[in-house]
């Protein structure tokens, strides 16, 4: 059994191609022996976003704190905000972005543990 | 894609045995399509407590509101609190339960989509 709080997960900054001032941290992930899930906590600085892209795995989300939005597959932006949850299903385009100008947005992201 | 928010997901009573003042929604499920991981959310009330038992699947956690405890395999009450990320690995008995006798202990609890 394992458990950590979110202050005291390390978050580094994402250099992907596409991400603007976003922070990743994984409090629980393969290092720590889960058999299935990992989960990632991403922070969005104000006007920052995550790339627009598509991968052949989902997304299970739920938004811990601030305001954003997910930027659908037909650039549609649908809100996402504290106290939401989100399924991106694999090959569905996306894009995270925080819509506030002042705080950060802070999210959780769920993946199978194969990819992170 | 779905987004739906944490105040729209129904919960019902979990009347499994074991369990008291614990109700359960599924915001994110087999139903939705996830090829593989689901999330359910539990509302434990003030005395409340899930059952003590174990099962051969991990619960990925994250407390979002309130202050409870994990009781271990052990019988250890480990501090679990909003903020707090946990993973319980298969086969490890467990129990959650609110520690407060004032409000309610809300909590994520993602799971392999096979189990819910």
């Amino acid at each position: 059994m394992k458990i950590t709080g979110l202050a005291s997960v390390e978050q580094v900054a994402v250099t992907m191609e596409g991400a603007r001032d976003v922070r990743k941290g994984i409090p629980i992930g393969a290092a720590d022996g889960t058999p299935n899930l990992s989960v990632r906590v991403f922070t969005i600085d104000p006007g920052g976003h995550t790339p627009y892209h598509r991968h052949p795995f989902e997304h299970v989300n739920y938004a811990i704190r601030g305001t954003g939005a997910i930027v659908t597959e037909t650039g549609e932006e649908r809100p996402f905000v504290a106290g939401d949850f989100a399924l991106v299903l694999p090959d569905e385009k996306h894009r995270y972005r925080n819509t506030s100008d002042s705080e950060p947005f802070v999210m959780i992201c769920a993946v199978p543990k194969e990819y992170e």
